[in-house]
């Protein structure tokens, strides 16, 4: 334990015991952040490319598309985020 | 400033000062974390509704597809995420 304990057997906290506690945190730091919500809608049928990966990372400078920012934040953090493929044919 | 002054001058950093700084932070706390990356792959052509939205908040139950719980994690973190549309007609 970390601590003492009193004569009468009360535990001692030390007075330089600081608890930090991860809070839940926002995922999204700076994308379109005057929207209460951000929502992207995508129309299959106006899809041009045969490949299109759209970013569920919230890094990307090209957002709603994914421009490669989720290799960065994974290597950051240790994470294991990556994009939504849309396509267009089976390959 | 917090924390005093020397009599020659110099700043005293009080002892009990705890420096916490906030780093980068994982975005997925759970989904398929034996994968290296999250990718996954719509093939347009077989959508079966007209709308179908797709996670990007990394919390749904239901990932890659949204379940709404975007919305108990924008709550609880003031964050702005929500949903890729995918969507087969102009509405
Ligand atoms: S840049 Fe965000 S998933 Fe690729
Ligand atoms: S549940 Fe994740 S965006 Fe809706």
């Amino acid at each position: 334990r970390i601590g003492g304990v009193k004569p009468n057997g009360a535990a001692v906290r030390p007075r330089s015991l600081v608890v930090v506690r991860a809070e839940a945190q926002a995922i999204n730091p700076e994308i379109r952040k005057n929207e209460e919500k951000v929502v992207d809608s995508v129309l299959v049928a106006e899809l041009s490319k045969p490949l299109t990966a759209y970013c569920r990372c919230w890094r990307s400078g090209t957002f709603p598309l994914c421009d490669g920012s989720h290799v960065k934040h994974n290597k950051a953090t240790g994470d294991n985020v990556g994009p939504l493929l849309l396509k267009k044919q089976k390959e």
